[in-house]
C-alpha cells in the first residue's frame, strides 16, 4: 500500500502577459490540485518585472495562504511549490521556491526531483567559496544559474543543465521570465498549458484542468522551455534521449485524472488491472481494491476477471496529519482509523484485494487481518506492480532495501507474511504495456535495480546523508 | 449534491470497569471515525469518579487534541463529541461537551440534535431564574436533569426527557454514571456496543469498529440506557414508540460501513441505486457517481441497468476548510478545486450521473457543465431520493424552502436549470424500499412537509432565530 | 517584595448617550491602564440596546484585542475586565466579563474582589437546581441578579448585594443600564468619571486620565449607581457602613498616578518613606529603590532623612512572562533578569534599601546578595509597610500564613534571613498616617489579623479551595 | 524622546571548555539582558564541534525560545541575537544568526551595525557569482569569510575585515572557534567577559552581570578576538586607530548599568544632567524627567540646580507592542497610553521637564501638553544632549533629515512648536564631557554632520535603500 511511498514535490509557473491581480490565486489553485504530490510546505513567488515577493510555509497550501497573503502575490510571472522531503530535514529554511538575489537580479526556483550529484556540485561550488544556507537541490541549482547568467538567461540555464545529474522537474524564474525544464530523461513530468495569452508550466496535467488552463503538450525530457515578452521558446527540443520515465507516476504518485506523456494514469490503472486479472486469475467471489490508491486497479480486474466489483473498504479522509504519538498499538491503529470493512459487504465472501503495490509488507498484512476479521473467507491479494525490490534515487521515499519487503522475501514468503490465501503481483512487462509504452521509455529502478543514471550503491548511501 | 447539508454532531461515550489511562485517546478515535458528522469544533470529558476534566476547542479532532492533552484526559467514564452548528453560532461557547457542576456534583452533556421546543423550555427555565450562558440545547438539557436529580438520576433523566421534544442522541455522563437517550422518535441514531467489560455509546456504529468494541444493538427510540458499576439498566426499552428515524442518514450522512437499526447503510444506498435504475432508466454508455456520496448508488445503478460503472470524477480530498474569499467565480472555483473529470473516461460518452440529493442545484449544474466541457455527448442526471422540498427541524441544515430547488420548481425545470439531458429522482416509495423497513419507520419530512412531531411553519421561523 | 502580591483585577464600564463606534477601543485603552492589576485575561463586553456581544481571551489586552475585534465592539454600554486569579484556575471559562441570557434579557459582570460565602451562595443556589459552568464570584453574582429580576434592576441588584459577603467592586451591564457596586466595607476601589455626557466607572482613576475623563468621585462603600436614559441614580449614598478600604491598594497594588477615596497614591507612598525615615533611620551614604514597587518611598526615605537619593537597581521591563521552567538556580536567574545593580552606583557605599513589603523574603535576600556582591558596604532594608502575617481573603494572592516570613519569624530573624545590616518596617500607624486617613478606616487584615467580615480561620481554608 | 530612536541590534557569544547542557539557557539569559537593543526577532545558534543548530524567529527572546527549545541548544560555542532592523525588511529570512555551511564545515554569524559598503560589496560578490537570500549584512560577511578561509580561520576573518566599512560589532562562530570582532572605528560596543574558564562577548557589559560573568575588557576598535581550545588569541589590539565611539549608546541606547569602554552610562547620563543645569539652568519648583530615559539625567539635573528631583510622569510599561491601528487621535493616545501625569505632583507647579533627545518633536509637545492640562503652570524643556540635526549611518534608525525637527528648525522654533516656556540643549561639549573622554574618541555624526567615515550623502541615500 503506497501510502508509506512519498512524492518528492509539485511545481506550477504561469506567465502572463500583462500584470494580473488574480495571479497568486491562479497558481494557489494549481498548487491545490497538486497537493497530493507533497504535503509539508508550501510557496508562491511573484514578479510584476521588478524584484521577486513570496511567501512560504510550512503545512498544506490552504494553511499556509489566505486571502490577504494571495491580495499580495500579484503580478506577471509567478511559480508556486508544494513539497514533500526525501533527503533534507524538513524545516522551513528547506521549503520552495527558493529566491535568491544575484547579479542580474532575483531568481526563484522550484524543484521536482532529486540530483544524484548535489554532494559533488556543493562540493564544488563551496571550493569556489560558496557558502550554502539550505540543504535542497534548489539551491545549488540557483548558484549554479547565477554564476552562468552572464550573457542570455538561456545560455545559463543549459549550462546549468549540463551539470546536474538526477531526476529534475524544475520551473524557475526571473524577473521578467518563466523557465520550464526536466531532465534528460524525463523522470519526473511537466507540462506545458495555455490560458488565453498566458502560458502555464506544471507537474501534472490535472493543476491545469483546475485553473481552465489548456493542455498543450508535455516538456520533453531534456528540454528547456523560455517564456518571456518574446514569446515561447524551446531548447533541446527534438533532441535525442534516453528517456526514463518513473512508472511509478503512474503505479501511484500522479492523479488519475493527470495525463502524462500522453498517456492518461486513470486508463493505464485500469488496464494494470485487466492485465493482472489475466496474469493472476482468483476464484473469488468480489474484487475490492484498497481506497483509494488500489481502486481503479479493482476495477479493472473485476472487468476482466467477470467477478464483480465491490466496495469493501471505507477511507477515512478526516484522518489528514495527527499528531497522536505511539502507543503500544498505534500502528494497527493507524490503519484502523484510516480504512473500516464493510462487514456487510465482505462477509462470507472469498475476496480478491487489489493494491497498487506493497513496500514494507505491515500495512498490507493488517488490511488482509481486518477482512478476515469482518467474515472475509478468503482474501486472494493482488497487486498492479511487481515487487519493489530496489531504493529510489531520484526523489521518492522508498526507504532502504533493507525494509523492502519485496528485496528481502519471496513472493510465497510475503504472501505467508500478509497472511494472505494467494498473493499475485502484475509482471514488469505488464505493467510496461498498460501504459502503451515501450519498456525503454520508463525508469524501472525500483523494481529491477536497473538506474538510468549512474547511482551509489546500498553502501554509498551517505552520499544523500551528508550535506 | 449533499456538500451542501451539514450534519449537527456526533456524539460518543464510554464507561471502563477501572481507571483507564487511554480512555481520552480511545474516544479521541472514536470521534476520529465520526468526524463526518461534524468539523466544526471537538470535545471530551472524562471523570475518574470526583469531578469532571474537559478539553474542547474548535477544529477537527485531530487539530484539537494532541498526545499532552489526551495524557491527561484519563479515568473511567468518558464522553466525546463532534459539532456542526445548525442554528447556533460557531463558538467556543457553544461546543461541547457541556460541563456543569451541580447539587449532586458535575454532569456532562453531549447532543445530536435539535430541540423544537427548546425557545419554551428555554423561557421557562428563565422565569424560573435561570441565567444562560450558551445557545445550545445541552444547556437546557444539563439545567433540566440538574433541577431534577434529587433521588435517582435515572428518575431525573426520565424526568427531562418529558420535556424534551424534538430530535436528540444523548450521551451523558455524571461522576459516576455514563447515560444514553435517544428521542421517542428515534430521529437521531445511537448505539450500544462492548468493549470487554466496557460499554461504549456512538452515534455510529463505525466507530465502534474503530476501537475494536463490538456492536451490540442500537439504542431504541425512547429508550435510557443508564451504564454504572450495577452495570447496564435500560429504561423504556420495549415500550411502543412511534418510530421516526431520519432517512437522511441512509442517503447521505452516516457513513457506508455503519448500520443503523439493523440496516447498513452501504448495502441501502446501493439498493438505492438499484431501484433508482429501474425507475429511471437511462439509454447511455457509462454510468459515474459523483464522488464521494453518489459512488455507491452508481454502482448499484450500473449493476441493475447492466451500463458500465466508471470513474468519471476525481475528488480532491485536500480541500477541506479553505479560507479564501469570494472571487467573481468563486462558486465554479470551489467545485473545480473539489472535482475533476477524466477527459479520457467521459468523452463522447452518454452519461449516467448519480448524486445523493439535490439541494439548491447550483453544484449539480456546475458539475453537469464540467463534464459536458470535459467532451459528454449527454449527462443524464440521477437523483438517489427525491426532491427535497422541506426544511428540517431536527438538526440538518437544509437551509430555508426558499433556497431548495425542490420546492421551488418541477422537475424538469430542475432538469433544465442544472443543465441535465435528462433528470430522475428516486420516489419516496423506493427510498424507503432501499432501506428495507416500512414507511412509518421513518421520518421523511424534507421530502414530504410531513414531520413526526409538530414543527414551526415557515411562518414561525424565528423559533428557531431567536435565542 | 510585592512582585510576589498578585492583585485580583481591574473593571471598567462606559455609559454613552449614543451608539459610539470607538466604544470598544475606549474600554480597551481604560484596560490598558489597568493592566497591572491583572494580566492573564482580557474581555470587554458592550450593548446597542438589544443584546450583548463580548470578546474575552487569555494573555494581556493588547494580545486579546486587535483592531477587527475592536471594530466589532461598538454600541452605547459596555464593560470591560482584566484579570489575576486568586482562588480560581486560570482558563479560558473562568475569564470575565461573564455573560448571560435571562428572563429580562443578557447581562453581564465583571468583578474585582472575593466573596468569603461564595461556598453558602453556591451550594444555596445549587440546591435550588442552578447549575455552575464556570468557578466565579462573577456567575454566582450573575445568578443572584437574574432570580432577582421581576421589577426594578435596581432592586434586583440590592438584594443581590443583600445576600453578598466580601470584597466586590462590580462594573454589570444589562441592554440598557450600566451598574456599579461597591461592597460596604468598600474594601476594593472604585470611581466614577465623565467624559463630555457619558459616565464611566473604573477600578481607578489612571483609567479614566487615559481615556481623557474627569473623575467626578469615588463610588461609596455599599453604594450602587445605576445609569440608564434617565441619568445616575445613586443607592445608599451616604448610608452609615464600617469602611475597611485595602490599605495594600496605597502599599502596592493601585498605580502612584491614581487616587482611591480622595488620596493620591503617589503621594502616600512618598509621605510613607518619610515617616519610614523618622522611625527607622540610617547612617548610610545613599539612599536606593527597589525598581518600582520600592522608588517613591526610597524618594520619601530620602527627603526626610537627608541622605541622597540614588538609581541602584536598573529593571529590566522586558521580563514579562516567561515560559522557562525552573533549573536549579532559576530563583536567582529569576530576580538577576529582572534587576541588576549599578556597581558605579553601589559600590563602597552604605545603602538604604527601600522596597514596599516582604512577602516570604526570598527576593529581598537575593537583592541585598546582589547589592553586596556589587561592592555595597552595607545594605539598610526599610520596608514601607509593617510585616505581612496574615493572609488575604478579599482579592490578594498572599499565600497561607505558613509562607508568610513576617507571620513565621521575628524581626531581627528576618534580618538575618535577608542578609541586611538592619531592617526597619514602617508600622502600622505610621502606614496609616501616610494615607491622611484614621485607621478606622482600613482592612488592615494582612497585617494585624483582624479583618472587618468574618473569614474563616486558617484552619477552614478549604473553604477556598473546594468549589 | 527617544522612543522614536531604534537601536539595531544587541549580540552575545560563549566559548566554554567542555560541552554545556545549559549553553543556550545561558545565551537565552544574556539576549534578555540585551533585549532593550532590538524587539524584532531572536536567534540563537550553537555547537558542540559538528555542525551547527539554531533556532530564530520573530518576537522577544522570551516568545521565541521555551524550554523544549533550550533544551535542544547545548553545546561548546553559541552566539545569540535580538534585532531592530534599520535598513532591512522585518521578516524572518533577515533574522539572525545567519548559519551557512562552507567548504571548511559551518558558520554563523550575527552583527550589530551598518556597513556603509555594503552595495558594493553585494554587486561585487554577485559579479563574482555569488547570490543572495537575505537581505542583511552579515551574508555578505558569511560569504567574505567563506571564500577567504583556506588556512587559518583568523587570516580569513581579517581578510573580509579589510572589506568591510562602516560600523560592526560582530560575534561569529565556526564549529570549533569563537570570534569577535569590532570595527576600527569602535562605532558599535562589543566586551568580552568569563564566567570560569568560559568566555564571553557581549554588546553591553549588563549582559556579562544577569549571566554571572566576570567583566574583564572592552573588545578594541578594530580588535579580532578568536577564541578556540588554543586560548584567548588577539589580533590588532593594540593597533593606532582612530576611535569614534557612537555617543548615543550613552545618550540613549546602551542600559544604564552597563560600562562601554571603561565609562558607566548611568554616570554619564547623571553628569550630563548636571551639566545641563549648569548651561541652562531654569527657575522652577520641580524637576522630572520623561520616564525611563529622561529619568537619570533629570536626577542630575536636580543635584546639580538644588530644585527638587520628583517623579511627574508614570510609565505604563505593558504597552509593548500593540496592534490597534490608527483613529484619528491615534498619536495622541499612544503617547497617553505610555505616559500619565500625576496631577498631584504637577499641579500649580513651574516644572523643569528633562529628556534624552527631541527627535521628530511630536512626542515632546504632547508631553508638554499633557503636563499644562495636569495643570503645571510652567514647562521648561532641558535636553541632555544637542539636536540631532543629520542622519545616523552606522546603525540607528534616525529617518531622514526632512523629519528631524533639530535639522529643519532653530531651537527658539522648536521651543514653540513643543509648547514649552523654555527650551536648552546640552551643548555638544557638556555632552562629551559628561563620558570623560576626549571629542576625538566619538562619532558625533548625529549632532555635527561630521562622521568617522565617508558616508552617502543625503542624495545618494539610495545607497541604504536599493538592494
Amino acid at each position: 500500500m503506497s501510502d508509506e511511498l512519498k512524492e518528492a514535490c509539485g511545481v506550477l509557473g504561469i506567465y502572463e502577459n500583462r500584470n494580473n491581480a488574480g495571479l497568486g490565486r491562479d497558481i494557489f489553485y494549481g498548487l491545490y490540485a497538486l497537493q497530493h504530490r507533497g504535503q509539508e510546505s508550501a510557496g508562491i513567488a511573484v514578479s510584476s518585472g521588478n524584484g521577486i515577493r513570496y511567501h512560504k510555509a510550512m503545512g498544506l497550501a490552504s494553511e499556509v495562504f489566505n486571502d490577504e497573503i494571495l491580495d499580495d502575490l500579484t503580478g506577471r510571472i509567478g511559480i508556486g511549490h508544494v513539497r514533500y522531503s526525501t533527503t533534507e530535514p524538513n524545516t522551513l529554511i528547506n521549503s520552495q521556491p527558493l529566491v535568491v538575489r544575484y547579479k542580474r537580479g532575483s531568481l526563484a526556483v522550484a524543484h521536482n526531483g532529486n540530483l544524484v550529484n548535489s554532494l559533488e556540485l556543493r562540493t564544488e561550488l563551496q571550493e569556489n567559496g560558496v557558502a550554502f544556507q539550505t540543504e535542497i537541490d534548489s539551491e545549488i541549482i540557483a548558484f549554479l544559474i547565477a554564476q552562468a547568467h552572464s550573457g542570455d538567461i538561456a545560455e545559463a540555464v543549459e549550462s546549468c543543465m549540463g551539470k546536474l545529474k538526477g531526476s529534475y522537474a524544475l520551473v524557475i524564474m526571473t524577473e521578467d521570465t518563466l523557465i520550464g525544464m526536466r531532465d534528460p530523461n524525463g523522470i519526473r513530468p511537466l507540462c506545458l498549458g495555455k490560458k488565453g495569452d498566458s502560458y502555464v508550466l506544471s507537474s501534472e496535467s490535472c493543476a491545469l484542468d483546475t485553473i481552465d488552463a489548456e493542455f498543450i503538450r508535455d516538456v520533453e525530457p531534456g528540454e528547456i522551455v523560455i517564456i518571456n515578452n518574446k514569446g515561447l521558446q524551446s531548447i533541446n527540443k527534438n533532441k535525442e534521449t534516453s528517456k526514463a520515465v518513473c512508472i511509478f507516476e503512474f503505479v501511484y504518485f500522479a492523479r488519475p485524472d493527470s495525463t502524462i506523456d500522453g498517456t492518461n494514469v486513470h486508463m493505464a490503472r485500469l488496464e494494470a488491472g485487466r492485465l493482472l486479472a489475466q496474469e493472476h486469475p482468483a476464484d473469488a467471489d468480489l474484487v475490492i481494491g484498497v481506497p483509494d490508491s488500489g481502486t481503479i486497479s479493482a476495477m479493472g480486474y473485476a472487468q476482466a476477471s467477470g467477478i464483480p466489483f465491490g466496495i469493501g473498504l471505507i477511507k477515512n479522509h478526516y484522518v489528514g496529519r495527527t499528531f497522536i504519538k505511539s502507543t503500544q498499538n498505534l500502528r494497527t491503529i493507524g490503519v484502523k482509523l484510516k480504512l473500516n470493512p464493510i462487514k456487510e459487504v465482505v462477509q462470507g465472501k472469498r475476496l480478491v484485494m487489489v493494491d497498487d503495490s506493497i513496500v514494507r509488507g505491515t500495512t498490507s498484512g493488517l488490511i488482509v487481518k481486518i477482512l478476515k476479521d469482518a467474515g472475509a473467507k478468503e482474501v486472494h491479494v493482488r497487486i498492479s506492480s511487481p515487487p519493489v525490490t530496489d531504493s529510489c534515487y531520484f526523489g521518492i521515499d522508498t526507504s532502504s532495501r533493507k525494509e523492502l519487503i519485496g528485496a528481502q522475501r519471496k513472493v510465497e514468503e510475503i504472501r505467508e507474511y500478509i497472511g494472505a490465501d494467494s498473493l499475485g503481483y502484475l509482471s514488469l512487462d505488464g505493467l510496461v504495456k498498460s501504459t502503451g509504452f515501450p519498456r525503454e521509455k520508463f525508469c524501472l529502478g525500483c523494481f529491477s535495480g536497473e538506474y538510468p543514471i549512474d547511482v551509489p550503491g546500498e553502501g554509498k548511501g551517505y552520499l544523500f546523508e551528508k550535506r
